[in-house]
């Protein structure tokens, strides 16, 4: 154990295993996390090569293997809680995407809540029994977010009771679907259904694409990989071109929507059946962002504390550089938000749940605000994010570029997250757009709940002039700090909305106003999501006993609020919310605060207790013995396995 | 070609041609750049699979083959000029590292700086004939920044007349040096320099390190390639550990500091030798930043210009998403940053050819800001560019994440301008302390020159309190854009200048002080160099005759400083030197730039002139024909060329 990592873990002023306790949900939970962990862990199926020494092919090949030796463990063990399949499948994989998820996550999910009780018996078995291993094809080369314009047709058949599947031209060819590209003998594909010569939009249609026994692709089917990506290289993403190929009318989707022998069509009872399952992968992605930020910061901030460098005194030995006031004001607002969007990620889920509950007792007030806030948290948090990562990577200085950091693949795993799943500027938007409508009817005297109930109080401050207004943050108090982001998002819906109405009597469409108005738009959600994250993390501490967590969490949740205003400044001082002077005061405070955060560090990153296999980061051990593992890691380099020299043309 | 991309074209309000013209320098340099790259494009021995399809180990060969073929030719061809040189190499590599750049560039370099004349006799012809393949071997393990810390040995011994070279320990095995790890028979080696008894800091030594017939390592030499990285694929950058590795006397670069047969050492008559080459990379490393967000600007805009989705209209078709203003806010910002980094470039390398004649003259008074202003200007134009790149990516959906977008290639190659050559923070906090010594020269009756002339003004202004100065700027004026831009600069080394004052008077060390201060000082430099760029931009526009081109850089000039303030509004406000009605008028200015520059946006980017073959990029294609061509790509993917199904284990 490196001397300098035993002194921080040392120094810490409050007990690790309480925090990891209360990040899992209970000493019991943090129990069966890391016995689930280690059942991986100690399998001697789940032992593997660095994945940075395998090409695409060979990293293919072991994930697929390892996938579908997880499913029969799965059930061997008896695991079934979706929490606890989650934790054993994570630990398989490592952290990376893998050629089942869509069977695993769209296929089987989709069976399950779109198909008849006949379909079910039909195929609920085999698929499960990876016999059907199935994908969910969607997105077509020129039709991602836009999903109605979706070019994929099937046409109903009366004469022999089938669909005929067609992708009448090269930007309709099915294109990204996780397992598709190599994996899958089936896909549940989405296509405009025709039937007695109308259109009726979307449906989702089984097709067998590879033959069960050859897997040979089946006439009519052209499929493949779509080729190397951005990382995601154990996933053969792929492409699907379907030429006249003709399925059973038993194997459209239909517990809703349905299409009788004759052809006639029944549509589904309501429209917002298929809503549940976004919102959902949109909150869960929330918690993907805590994760992937909370990983980054435990490698940056445990070998800030092992590197030495430079010299901040003469004559005095190197210090470490988590000590440089440079290096903790990158990482720690980092680690404050890596915590922040842990709690935003609970919160997430149990609101979904909750409201779930709601929706199957037949109330659905609650679904639009829900859906605004996954779509814009969705988008705010892992934008943040994806440049965190970056910039934890960057403060490992050269080593943070090499593979054996674990940097460039959290980055590359999780970066696409921002695309996926409703692209991040589509999602604020969206957001706007719920943020804008709950302003007008506040306007209109209705009475708001919930978290855009802010825009109530708006109107009540609306006689004031916003530059008389008082400027009374105090900027030691978080609930001070929570009113001055509910300001001031409260503001900047105000500036949207009234920018789209100033484009409006300027008498062009409603459609051209919204485009004009996205700058103010997105600002507004970007606005009223940073208050959300601030408000939750200052709720989630009041649920601490714990005195000395309550004080280092505390601590970090007014970094993470200061730090966001320093940020955002000129949106504070526009909005009279605060004044020049306290700017300034705002600075001293962060540094006061990297101060008070700094013996803690070390301690704060191993509360989210990664073990050192799921980390897989030289820079990152656990033991902080860096250098000796990163030779180590470097000898067994394939370019190392010959002296052979390549050839040199010199003539 | 797409009929989209075309009517872009045709609606462009000027001549592409006079752009690309000025930006090369002239018609004639135009010509030649095509002339060379045509050389490469159109040379058999220079065809290659796409790198994406090839393993590691592939690309290696294949970089070290066209290497060497590549030294070969430019002879055959009598290209001498350097900057043909280089156009010639970047077509060769398509913009990729390769394992001969630091033989081409440091080896070869160092010999011609710091060998003697008999050095040179020995070493040079037979590198310059690639008997001789070298590296340059100075960053350890344990030590990157700072330099003087390294712990490689060279130990004189005057009973052979020979170094002895160690690496003492772990942390002290050479670490990252390009061509090393498989391709070198030689190293530079940086080293602690001890005769007789006594340290001399850090010299350089010629060091072989493999046979030159069996390229097996010599005796005392264990060296290797440290892994797969983040991108950089076709470079070997390697390990070395030196254990009582004896050189001849003859090996240490004597061109200034001498050791004599007795051990009896020379030192050089200046220390200040070898900083000139710093210098000039990093000033090269702006040129860098500006082709990087230049490419990946063509790339994201053409695609832009193309790719229909969503409706912004009901009933009309699908408008091209270029049209969306959130769209062009991503993406014209980065655009103006494109055009204004290339013009920094081009000032830093004429500047740094202007002050290098009045060094050779013995004038080393511009030196120092020279030094500050590449430091500063380095970590600047990467950042930005390193961000911009990876909005680009995003900007293009999910797209941009396939290898065959160019996108993901260009940020793994760039992102490490951040790091080497000077870590960006680190690079900040040295253009702070030469503006700080600035500041207080000033204060002491100075009187400054050059790009730090504005802190003679700041004196002028003292006297009248900052927050009762008029708000003066013009928003739609470029030179009152400079001045705000300018006197926020002196306003942050003001603040930066005393928050270094206060530290100090709570009487602690000068160190401490400083290490306290690191976020203002950080934030002046940035500000600083954000208002050199500007003024630069704004400077470059004086030089343009031709109308059309002059007006369409003059809107992207506006644009880049206006965006500029929004980023930092904060900073204008605090200062007084905006009030916050003009805020609001910016955003609406912002929103009439991008209105203005939209007809413009793929004329802009084509002026860049980056061929097909050299961008490498499914989206960026000249003809915008981007759905078949990606089809044809990933029909390619290494992962089709099998129909084998992996044998998935179902029990």
């Amino acid at each position: 154990m490196n001397p300098d990592i035993c002194r921080e873990r040392e120094n810490a002023t409050f007990n690790t295993e309480t925090l990891t306790n209360m990040l899992d949900g209970s000493a019991e939970k943090t129990r069966r996390r890391r016995e689930i962990e280690s059942l991986v862990i100690n399998d001697p199926d789940f032992q593997h090569d660095d994945p940075n020494f395998m090409s695409r092919s060979e990293r293919y090949d072991a994930a697929v293997k390892k996938s579908s030796q997880m499913i029969m463990k799965l059930r061997d063990y008896g695991i079934s809680d979706p929490e606890e399949i989650y934790f054993y499948k994570r630990c398989v994989h490592r952290g990376f995407s893998e050629p089942l998820d869509l069977h695993l996550g769209m296929f089987l999910t989709t069976l399950l809540n779109q198909a008849s009780p006949t379909q079910l018996d039909t195929f609920f078995t085999p698929a499960w029994n990876l016999e059907i291993v199935g994908t969910y094809a969607q997105t077509e080369l020129g039709h991602g977010t836009h999903i109605r314009k979706l070019e994929t047709t099937a046409t109903y058949d009366p004469s022999t009771q089938e669909f005929v599947l067609n992708c009448p031209t090269v930007s309709s060819i099915k294109w990204w679907p996780g397992g598709l590209g190599k994996t899958s003998n089936h896909a549940i594909v989405l296509a405009q259904l025709y039937t007695l010569g109308k259109c009726h939009g979307l449906h989702a249609f089984i097709v067998p694409i590879r033959c069960m026994k050859t897997h040979q692709p089946l006439p009519g089917v052209t499929v493949g990989d779509i080729g190397p990506k951005f990382g995601f290289e154990e996933v053969d993403n792929g492409y699907l071109k379907l030429e006249n190929v003709r399925i059973p009318r038993e194997n459209m989707l239909m517990k809703y929507a349905q299409v009788e022998p004759d052809g006639s069509y029944l549509k589904p009872p309501s429209d917002k059946l298929t809503y549940g399952t976004m919102v959902f992968i949109r909150a869960m992605i929330v918690g993907e962002s805590a994760r992937a930020l909370s990983k980054s910061c435990t490698i940056a901030i445990r070998y800030s504390a092992v590197r030495h460098q430079s010299e901040l005194r003469p004559g005095e030995p190197e210090p470490q550089i988590l000590d440089y006031q440079a290096q903790q004001y990158k990482l720690f607002p980092l680690l404050a938000a890596a915590y922040a969007f842990t709690f935003v990620g609970q919160y997430m889920s149990d609101t979904y749940h909750r409201i779930t509950g709601h929706i199957n007792q037949g109330d659905f007030s609650q679904l639009p605000e829900l859906h605004a806030l996954a779509a814009g948290l969705k988008a705010f948090t892992t934008w943040t994010a994806n440049a965190g990562i970056e910039v934890c990577r960057m403060a490992c200085g050269g080593h943070g570029y090499l593979c054996c950091s674990g940097l460039p693949d959290i980055y590359v795993t999780f970066t696409p997250t921002c695309t996926y799943e409703g692209e991040n500027t589509v999602m604020m938007l969206q957001t706007a757009r719920f943020l804008v409508k709950c302003y007008r009817q506040a306007r209109e005297g209705q009475q708001l709940s919930g978290t855009v109930s802010y825009l109530n109080e708006q109107q009540r401050l609306q006689p004031q002039p916003v530059s008389s207004r008082p400027t009374v943050v105090n900027i030691n108090d978080l609930a001070s700090l929570v009113e001055a982001y509910k300001l001031r998002a409260a503001k900047l819906v105000e500036v949207a909305a009234k920018s789209l109405q100033g484009e409006l009597q300027r008498s062009i469409s409603q459609e051209d106003a919204w485009n004009n108005s996205s700058i103010e738009l997105v600002r507004a959600s970007d606005a009223h999501c940073h208050y959300v994250v601030v408000e939750l993390f200052a709720a989630k501490l009041s649920e601490i006993s714990d005195t000395a967590v309550h004080s280092v969490l505390n601590t970090l949740a007014l970094l993470y609020a200061l730090h966001g205003i320093t940020l955002n400044s000129g949106d504070f001082l526009q909005a009279g919310l605060l004044s020049v002077p306290q700017l300034s005061q705002i600075t001293q405070r962060i540094k006061a605060l990297l101060v008070e955060i700094r013996p803690n560090a070390v301690a704060l990153v191993d509360s989210f207790d990664y073990n050192d296999e799921m980390l897989n980061s030289v820079l990152g051990r656990y033991d902080g013995n860096v250098y000796e593992s990163m030779f180590e890691w470097a000898k067994r380099s394939p370019l190392n396995r010959t002296e052979v020299r390549i050839t040199i043309i010199n003539r």
